[in-house]
């Protein structure tokens, strides 16, 4: 009877800690595989003293890309879909829009014209919707637009869709003592107002585009006023020289999704010591999109191929990842 | 006996209490007086909770110009004496420079006539000697000049010509959870290389003007040329806008020492709740230097009268700073 109470104990004691271990997974929403272990891997061997591959915690830097790499960017950029909502609100002050292009588009709900419409199309509704306020009042221009938008086809806040398995490792990298930064082709002051909320990330760990702003003493005081002229275009070519203006200094872990990450993915992966580079592949149709070398939004073609041939680490989003969004966790 | 033997006791313990005391006086290089308990008094007001001042941990923002803020400017910008070396190294492979303005003029050690030309001369030499070279060799030349570079009247190396009062006030601010900031009308990337080891302050966090940077892949691997074109100016209506790019939030505590600080000051000063602004107030000609309205390195004038105006604190390096450079310490 004795023996058996022992045994018993023995074995609740190898449950708990079996429950335990299951419990302080950093990555729950991750399966089991390549992927998985190979971010483990890296972590455990940059933080490890022992460890020849060891980096100190303030050489730890992380950027990740956003759209694709962070939240989803189907059917076309979040942030567009701000710009068309805007043209829609502004078009009551004026009146003209109705009948000047790419504005009449817009609101005619054309969107299929606009998108094969010239750059210079995305690029005026852009500067119009985006220039031509105060930088407060842009900020609460988004923040009231992002608290209150629905995405298109899934009926969910765009805030709601972020990758799950994403959120995990932005904690369980800072966890380990790594800052975490976006780099994104995205609009820097678009994407600040909530990114603390959404990624715990501060405003001042975002990098992006940016149109130009200007400084004007009023009476009411000093104000910065958004000039619809682009300022710096945080893509491709682009990422290495954003992560090296407001950062400056070399991560040692970059995730992207497309080409337009593939320089940043480059530059990080061009730095001594271990490094680790990642890309989310969309293979999910069914909870999200499958889409790579052949989509116009998310192209992902030559980041691919030399991700394939360097060995750097591929998401597989339909088998690497248990949920893709919150909202489907129980 | 016993009574004295208990006196004794009691007057060793109050002798040991003050001499703690005396220790952890987080800014022991400031006078008592004015300038410091209006410091002293922010700091405490913003940090405790229990105060209708007080400021969450994450908003504790502090920003510090550079140049005559943190370490000196005379008898002319740091910056410029490094152009000038430069200007001397690089005419080993540059002779045409000999029979070249600007570059004669520095050749021949010709300083006041190449600082009463044109602005263009003062240009052309920054971006002869600040373009036209990777990101990590920039860094490289930079870290050896300041590594072995003297101060021509002081004969200090640079780095010891930082003020030991600012330095003591930086580590106080990020003992009280302050996030520590360098926004500089200098270059970006001539500070950051020495920043950390100086001032505590990581390169990310430091603002400041740049020239453009572009992203190449060559056989060796991708590499950053900087190019010799300005991309942007930290100065004057610069700061608030580099403040705005950078961090994206509004700083509750800035110092500065010259009319180029004066519209971050502004800036800082128009944010809800309470705020700091502080000037150093170069009256000390013995240890330092002094100079203000009339000044053509760090000018103080309009910055100078709004101070007065709107009761912001004005160090008096003469008389609130017991030591202004830390070899004076014994």
């Amino acid at each position: 009877m004795r023996i058996i109470s022992i045994s018993m104990l023995g074995l609740a004691a190898l449950l708990f800690i079996r429950t335990a271990t299951a419990q302080t997974d950093p990555l729950p929403s991750w399966n089991d595989g390549q992927s998985k272990a190979s971010i483990v891997a890296f972590v455990e061997a940059v933080t490890d003293k022992k460890s020849k591959d060891f980096v100190s915690p303030t050489d730890r830097l992380a950027v990740f890309d956003n759209d694709g790499t962070l939240w989803a960017e189907k059917p076309f950029y979040f942030q567009l879909a701000f710009a068309l909502d805007r043209v829609k609100a502004l078009a009551l002050q004026r009146p003209e829009w109705h009948n000047k292009q790419p504005f009449k588009a817009v609101l005619q709900g054309d969107l299929a014209g606009l998108l094969a419409g010239n750059e210079h199309a995305l690029l005026d509704i852009l500067m119009a919707t985006h220039g031509g306020m105060t930088t407060i009042e842009f900020e609460q221009i988004v923040s009231e637009w992002i608290a209150t938008s629905r995405h298109p086809t899934k009926n969910r806040l765009y805030t709601e869709m972020v990758y799950q398995p994403m959120l995990e490792l932005l904690v369980y990298l800072r966890t380990n003592g790594f800052k975490t930064y976006v780099v994104s082709g995205g609009g820097i002051e678009f994407m600040r107002p909530w990114v603390k909320q959404i990624y715990g990330i501060p405003p001042e760990q975002v990098v992006g585009s940016s149109i130009k702003v200007k400084f004007e003493l009023r009476e009411s005081g000093p104000v910065l006023v958004r000039i619809p002229e682009i300022d710096f275009i945080d893509d491709k070519e682009g990422k290495p020289v954003g992560i090296h203006k407001f950062i400056g200094r070399r991560p040692i872990l970059a995730f992207g999704n497309s080409d337009g990450d593939h320089q940043m993915l480059q530059w990080t992966a061009a730095g001594s010591g271990l490094r680790f580079m990642g890309l989310v592949h969309h293979t999910d149709g069914e909870r999200e999109w499958a889409y790579d070398r052949k989509s116009s939004v998310g192209k992902l073609d030559k980041a691919l191929d030399e991700a394939r041939a360097r060995g750097w680490t591929v998401i597989d989003m339909k088998h690497d990842w248990k949920v893709v969004f919150p909202f489907e966790k129980r």
